[in-house]
């Protein structure tokens, strides 16, 4: 029955009834964690054999580049046609990193701060200047503009992506506006793919800062858990219909597909952007680990072994997502205490549980052994307003400790909401 | 004989000789390079056991940390200690980074400029600011501070290290000055090692600038090529007898221990500016290569090690730099036309051609099929104000290759200053 239908002696009936499944929890004495999306340890045992595939025997020179050596800055050809085909670019617009694209990310932002884009004032000479944040987002890309001291100014997400409307009339207005954070596929943590529609517009923006850019983080672009996997349109190509191929940065990593320790990142960007990168780059390193790289060509081949590759994590990750959705669907739907969307991908559920509930929805759990990610982290400055907005990263717990978590979760959405409703 | 003593018709008939020899090389249509410190195929093929260490029966667990998963900034504790020991400090000063320690030079000048040293005004925000370059030097060191718009000022190398009367007077007097860059041991290019006088000067420096950081690349600290190997005072412990601590951000990495294209980097400093440093990471990434940082663990086991493993690169480098010094003595010294280091261990020897003559020698020897690192690269804007300066880097090519291009070399230096003579 849906809370807001219910009566004040219902209500205090349910608390009384919820109370005692919560502290039955509490008293088991658990320790189960949906914090971070971090892959599970079967997903990292399929990789194990990529170690195996460069060895003492194998022949480290390809394409005339020995991997062992210095030199080669950005990547070895075969990574570089990889990263290429997943992201709908050409392999000279990619350039592959070390195993981190939050360290990408942070050096492409770092890049235009200090020196700007190409033939742009550097972005930390312009005085106070903005970035447009889809909320609810990815805790670690505000981070980063956090860091330089760039406002951050939200804007919704909808079932299709950020609201263009919204993007749309701030960017063409604000000249301090200088670039929007992007997680285009399975997005971080909604799980919306961004459609058609979204991606034209992004390719169409008029921006009124001449040195905007869209940190366009394809972090899931393979990722997908359901047998109805979205696909996401090219933003190169619609920008190349545009002029606009200066606008984007694009960005992915192997961390979910090999292992997040030691994976294999990259960009992708225009010529213009790549050449001004790359003088940075060249400034910064003589290369990034090419002995990683290939050992990614030989064990993943190209993307479709990339892509076919992904069947093993789908197998893994596709009955945790339905464990979360079917706890959420059977113990929370009718009480109408929250709201979520049903991801085809990517690596997390994104609740929002009723207004002003969320922080105490995250201590409940704690309380009961459950760690979640911090309500507001989805959020700039880790401000939620409505204090609403939950993360759940189902891929790291086991489905059995899954299950224990999601009952425990439930419990505690609806004791939160009834609290406050008596409140 | 020595050429200032000559009378110019000798002059003339020994150009006549000499272009005779010099033509008879470049009919031969050679392809010899001396110009970058890269290990030779023999050193690399030392370490391709590496590879082997971490495979798919390996448990990358160690210490509590699943080296296959995100987390842990700093890096697996083995391989802290192992270059805290190396280093002479604390594991707890140890920040173990990816395959670059360039690039982590390059991001602590850069936290620098944009933030400033613990408790700091942003270098950027400061003006003109300088820093010291110890000349010849490093041109990747020269080409960060270049990148950031850092004025450099040469300061002169002794055989006992930068002349210290000028960078205390210096140091003490402009508090423009910010920094100044020093490879300790076995320097990049001229292979002297840091008197004990120097390091205690360096720890006991009184700046005017109260953010003035010395940048200790300390890359050849193990890499010894002869069995007189130099020793290097631990400058953190002296700076600690000084309470100047904060001045030092140390730099190493296995680049020339294991693989260039995939070694491991560190930089150890004080617990401020560590601090500091790993606030910035942790905005930057999840981790370094934990895998990496684990085979090398493995494979090298401690500095003892690590230590011992540098035996074999000195049995293959030890023929090469006796090569250089060969030819150097018996072609050159005689003429008076040159001046070098001795060195004991690092990967070059510095030569001072008479001056004037630098970049006519590379010319001559890039004709006759000898590459070399151009002229005035040694030096910050890539000028050489005397022109005279060349460093030669023996390790990359084979001693039968190294003979013959050490030949050429020597007859190009003869030849251009018999011209320069006669001009």
């Amino acid at each position: 029955m849906n809370y807001s239908q219910m009566s004040k002696d219902e209500l205090l009936a349910e608390k009384t009834a919820l109370e005692a499944k919560y502290n039955d929890y509490k008293a088991q004495g658990l320790s189960l964690n949906m914090a971070r999306g971090k892959p599970g340890a079967e997903q990292l045992a399929i990789s194990k054999p990529m170690l195996d595939v460069v060895n003492s025997a194998t022949n480290c020179t390809v394409d005339g580049i020995d991997c062992l050596n210095y030199g080669t800055l950005d990547g070895i050809p075969s990574v570089k046609k990889m990263f290429a085909d997943v992201l709908g670019v050409t392999p000279d617009e990619v350039f592959v990193g070390g195993n981190s694209s939050l360290n990408l990310m942070f050096d492409t932002i770092t890049c235009f701060m200090t020196t700007g884009v190409p033939g742009g004032t550097p972005w930390g000479k312009q005085g106070n200047i903005k970035f447009l944040c889809p909320v609810p987002g990815y805790d670690r890309h505000f981070g980063i503009t956090e860091y330089y001291g760039i406002e951050m100014i939200t804007v919704p997400m909808t079932s299709t992506g950020p609201d263009m409307d919204v993007v749309e009339k701030l960017v063409s207005e604000d000249a301090s506006i200088k670039g929007i954070w992007c997680v285009p596929k399975y997005s971080n943590p909604t799980g919306v793919t961004f459609s058609d529609e979204t991606v034209r517009r992004f390719a169409a923006l008029k921006p009124a800062a001449p040195d905007f850019r869209i940190m366009w983080d394809n972090a899931y672009v393979i990722h997908d858990v359901t047998d109805n996997p979205d696909n996401l349109l090219s933003l190169m190509d619609e920008c190349k219909k545009n002029g606009t191929q200066d606008m984007p940065i694009m960005f992915t990593s192997t961390s979910k597909i090999t292992f997040p320790g030691a994976g294999v990142s990259a960009f992708a960007c225009s010529e213009n952007n790549m050449k001004h990168l790359k003088k940075r780059y060249n400034f910064q390193t003589i290369g990034f680990d090419k002995i990683n790289m290939l050992r990614h060509a030989l064990y993943l081949k190209d993307s479709k072994g990339l892509v076919d590759y992904m069947q093993k994590h789908k197998a893994m990750l596709a009955p945790k997502f339905a464990c979360v959705l079917k706890y959420l669907d059977s113990e929370v739907k009718d009480t109408g205490t929250a709201k979520w969307e049903n991801p085809n991908g990517g690596y997390f559920v994104s609740v929002d549980v009723m207004d002003g509930t969320a922080k105490e929805v995250v201590r409940l759990c704690k309380e009961a052994g459950v760690v979640l990610t911090g309500a507001g982290a989805t959020f700039p400055y880790g401000k939620d307003p409505k204090d609403s907005n939950i993360r759940i990263a189902p891929s790291f717990p086991c489905v059995e400790e899954l299950e224990k978590a999601m009952q425990i979760f439930c419990v505690c959405v609806r004791l939160a909401a009834v609290n406050k409703l008596l409140a």
